[in-house]
């Protein structure tokens, strides 16, 4: 695939990137070959610059991988505080945050993808990781309140039926195509199979 | 993490494998490091014995992926087949596949978390996948099948369900440890709130 040149240098010979366009695109490799996989010269290849303009923008391949984790982690904590910021049942509140979270995964969608395929062997996936912990935590803390005010299923234990519907959700970075038409109505597929089975009838 | 030698040869100098434990061994490093980041020479090294001693068993790298990846989907084709052969309400028939997969899933761990990172990078993956294809198409024929029959929400493309449904079986490979007394507990939690959301009540 052909690295997303803005339009306004192509052809110019020399392709100029700023932080975000450099970090688009080595998140796209990054997905492609895997992180490990992926050296700076990979990188300078497909940018089609050298390696020393990319020094230019960051430290080195660490600081690319932890700015884009961070791209995905802080959508989810604005998810998360979004979701603190809501009132009502947490049931309704857990639907909120599922949502909001279907929204960022689509939005971010590589940056999302680069996240979930993160397995620790490094400090800044590490940390990453514990940053994904805590939203998990704040996730099956939902469901434990909505279980205890009666709305979901009390015969499934909190902290799976969590993984669980967020194991759907992440799901979606397999197969879905960012396309916003669509997101609309995803975001209602998903909350319909997800929460007809969790709210008790 | 040390390679499961088994315990036969341990302290013998230099361990033996047949073709079994060679692969287990090789499929624990693609996962570790991914199938493109892992070398002959990281599996000669994991297992503590020659390249050359590898060669005895398969031709290279890519027979022991394709070996591992049938393991997976040879799983997963049986049981295909034990569904087929059932009779009753097509969304019986989906339970029962989504039960059988999820004991493949754990049974199988490491292949199947191998098969689900796939991404089509060689001949041997692109073969995977078109197999994995297969079997989406039979989920969601399933599914056709049940929403006709009035068992299942219709306002959900059966396509959309499908890949819902498996995208949260999958998702167990991110967090389960095969410990093997859980796993019919977590089979009924699966099918519970998958199905209880599929259902019409």
């Amino acid at each position: 695939m052909a690295a997303p040149v803005p339009t306004s240098v192509r052809g110019r010979g020399r392709p100029g990137y700023d932080l975000e366009s450099l970090l688009a695109v080595a998140v796209e490799v990054f997905n492609e070959r895997g992180y490990d996989g992926t050296s700076m010269e990979d990188l300078s290849r497909r940018l089609g610059i050298a390696k020393s303009a990319i020094y230019h923008h960051v430290a080195g391949k660490q600081e690319l991988l932890a700015l884009a984790l961070d791209r995905a982690l802080a959508g989810l904590a604005e998810a998360v505080s979004a979701t603190r910021a809501q009132d009502g049942p947490a049931i309704d509140r857990l639907e909120h945050l599922v949502r909001q979270s279907v929204e960022v995964l689509i939005d971010r969608l590589p940056y999302v993808t680069l996240l979930l395929r993160v397995r620790g062997n490094t400090e800044v996936e590490r940390a990453a990781l514990a940053r994904r912990r805590s939203f998990d935590r704040f996730v099956a803390d939902l469901v434990r309140e909505a279980e205890r005010e009666g709305s979901i299923r009390p015969d499934v234990d909190p902290a799976i039926t969590a993984r669980l519907l967020f194991g759907m959700v992440n799901s979606l970075v397999e197969w879905i195509r960012p396309d916003r038409r669509a997101v609309g109505q995803l975001t209602e597929s998903v909350c319909a199979v997800a929460f007809d089975g969790l709210r008790r009838e």
